[in-house]
């Protein structure tokens, strides 16, 4: 199934998609923090939104959209205010917002899909992005997806940009994807967003089916803090543009996409992940023998989701009983004499019984896995930002019984920066 | 329903106890860990268990022991070892020791029950165990209960004991306890435990209804960091010597006797809290207008496991976009207008909309109750131990809608001492 290849180029890899960042005056910061992903004809659009039942005022207004029609031409992003708690006046900004976009780029308002990220209870500077929409759209072009990346992201250390290539009979079809996150967040820098452009041509329904799908892998599977924002949002468009037969039902041609759509998804997560607030490496729970793949990706959340866990790996200490007392408290029925334990290659626990391990060689296997995911820090000369790595995961795999019900979920270690980070914010 | 009094005497405050806390030689520190609750006369026995499904020997034992028959005359604690993830072996250990305090004390054996805290994957280590129970089925006094608080706990920095009396008809009955725990602990020190005495006579369903009742309100309502241990474990008994007439169902008298009975389970449960690992205060969150009581529990159980509500708290930043953020993904629906926050008297959100609110003042409050909750060391001269306050708990108050349903939880900060008790431990 993995037939792709890496490419470049994030959101506008895939054809015809352009995309922008700019500075609009929204963060007190100064950074970038309005960004633009256009596509230049109709695109079907799938969504995935928060569960939280307090909610931004985009999150409503995206999936009233959605539900309406499934399509859209551009995805219109602020960050600095959340636009959550707002009330009234916040669905009014949001549907202003959109009506500014749309008559910038001469398309429908309700072609127009919305995120916002910053600060819970605070409205979007409307001045602000008024008189910045202009610039956006003009800036929008078919490189912009680096400047859009970086546009969206609020405490974020690096930005999290994917993109992969398929053959689907002759011709190539792209898959991009841009998102932000670093834990729900200082201060209040609340969401987890992801944009994802597809040129496939799909059928709306199976095209939500496979977002639901992958989203169930990826980003549902990723945890920093536990904590739900407002705003989470993940987006994406699918339009066209490679002139491939549309898709319209499961198939292997569905299954190549979806496959590659799950990959974009997963990459993105684990880079949220891997950047979490104050963490020093990523970790992947891998579980297997569970009665079904939902049961083992609850297994692999408790476990990826662990403050006890995450603080022994931050301490580079492989403590293990840590990791079954999470998966005891999983609500997943399992033996425990059933129960297996490796981290990376070392048995640590089998048949619900402690093994003798090399504690060292564990332990040293942690810090080696740290170091490699560190990456380069900004180079102020070039302009090139900061780099981390999600191929040098700590490893966790257990084994909960002889079910074929498999799952993974990433997270990261729980540091004295997480805490700093979040506690010193004085409002 | 609240005509009790605070009295002192722990577990041996009701009629009929003994109680014992020995140096046993189990923990490799030579504190205590070895200790001994016994009632003079068979006692009505019910108990609530972890729900995880990787579990120490002594849990199956005492489920199995209560199924078959509600009564016992003796509970065993050893600290040092949590005999879980310890097969077989661990299982045989368990009934040795049962058998060994039967033997000891002269009763069946099916009348003890045991619980165990310590290191996860160690079995107890049965010889100094063997040779401390002589000692300490001896040493078991009416003036026992601070000894045995004492030999329970293992990372607690101060020890949780509570009794208080009520007037059942002319006569006075006595409900005591003790409690450990703080986190799911360093070094995998897991667990809460809780043992309570009751000198009233109560009908043997009756009483687990109530303990079942009690426990929901109370230490299932407590979370330090989430980590639901292999070995929790919270068992009462019911002696009848305070010679009332037997409750055997619910009326005035049950009603008064569940009061209490939860009182005692909630001081426990705060004072757990409290002494959570690293923490700088108790952080009480008070739930209105659900549509039902289990509603508003569960959302104040999110808001007070939340990583980000904790961080700002030890921040002492009243920072309510967290604790919105957090009661909107409990699970719970809700219509976010009707949104009320609370920190102390100060209103900070209303009808799901910010308020102009004193920050300093609100910053000054979360100063003044952590300050004011801190107790005084351990004095080596006179032998006291260390103390906390419970009476001065941050509040969080939050209102969901017009509903009846209320329910509480409580919590600690989270805290730069947290992630070093955790991390640092070195395997």
């Amino acid at each position: 199934m993995s037939d792709w290849t890496q490419i470049s180029g994030g959101v506008t890899a895939p054809k015809g998609y352009r995309a922008a960042g700019i500075i609009a005056g929204l963060k007190p910061s100064g950074l970038p923090d309005l960004a633009l992903i256009v596509s230049e004809v109709d695109a079907i659009a799938a969504g995935v939104f928060t569960t939280s039942h307090v909610r931004a005022a985009c999150v409503d207004y995206c999936r009233e959209q959605l539900q309406a029609k499934p399509t859209a031409r551009a995805i219109l992003c602020n960050a600095g205010q959340a636009n959550a708690a707002t009330g009234l006046p916040g669905i009014i900004d949001a549907q202003e917002s959109a009506q500014l976009i749309a008559q910038a780029l001469n398309i429908s308002s309700d072609l127009v899909l919305l995120a916002s990220t910053g600060v819970i209870g605070q409205r979007i500077k409307m001045d602000a992005l008024r008189s910045g929409i202009p610039r956006l759209v003009e800036s929008a072009s078919e490189t912009g997806s680096a400047a859009a990346a970086k546009a969206i992201a609020t405490t974020d250390l690096v930005t999290k940009s994917v993109a992969l290539e398929t053959m689907i009979g002759d011709r190539p079809v792209r898959i991009g994807g841009i998102a932000k996150g670093s834990g729900m967040i200082h201060p209040n820098m609340a969401t987890m967003l992801a944009f994802v452009t597809c040129d496939a041509a799909v059928s709306p329904q199976l095209w939500q089916q496979m977002l639901s799908r992958a989203a169930d892998q990826s980003f549902n599977q990723v945890t920093v803090d536990g904590d739900t924002s407002t705003n989470d949002s993940l987006i994406a468009l699918a339009n066209g543009q490679s002139r491939t037969p549309a898709i319209t039902e499961m198939g292997a041609e569905a299954e190549k996409l979806e496959a590659m759509l799950t990959k974009v998804c997963t990459d993105l997560a684990k880079a949220i992940a891997r950047d979490g607030e104050g963490a020093t490496c990523l970790i992947e729970v891998r579980v297997t023998g569970a009665s079904h793949n939902e049961a083992a990706r609850r297994v692999a959340r408790t476990i990826a989701g662990s403050s006890l866990v995450k603080s022994a790996i931050f301490g580079r200490d492989p403590n293990w009983g840590r990791i079954a007392g999470a998966a005891g408290r999983a609500g997943v029925p399992f033996n425990q004499e059933e129960l297996q334990i490796r981290l990376g290659d070392l048995l640590l626990l089998k048949n619900g019984q402690p093994q003798a391990f090399d504690r060292q060689a564990a332990s040293q296997y942690l810090k080696q896995q740290a170091d490699a995911s560190i990456g380069s820090p900004a180079d102020p000369s070039t302009g090139n930002g900061a780099t981390q790595s999600i191929d040098h995961p700590v490893v966790i795999s257990v084994g909960v019984g002889t079910g074929s019900g498999h799952g993974m979920a990433w997270g990261c270690d729980l540091s004295y920066d997480y805490v700093k980070i979040n506690a010193e914010y004085t409002t």
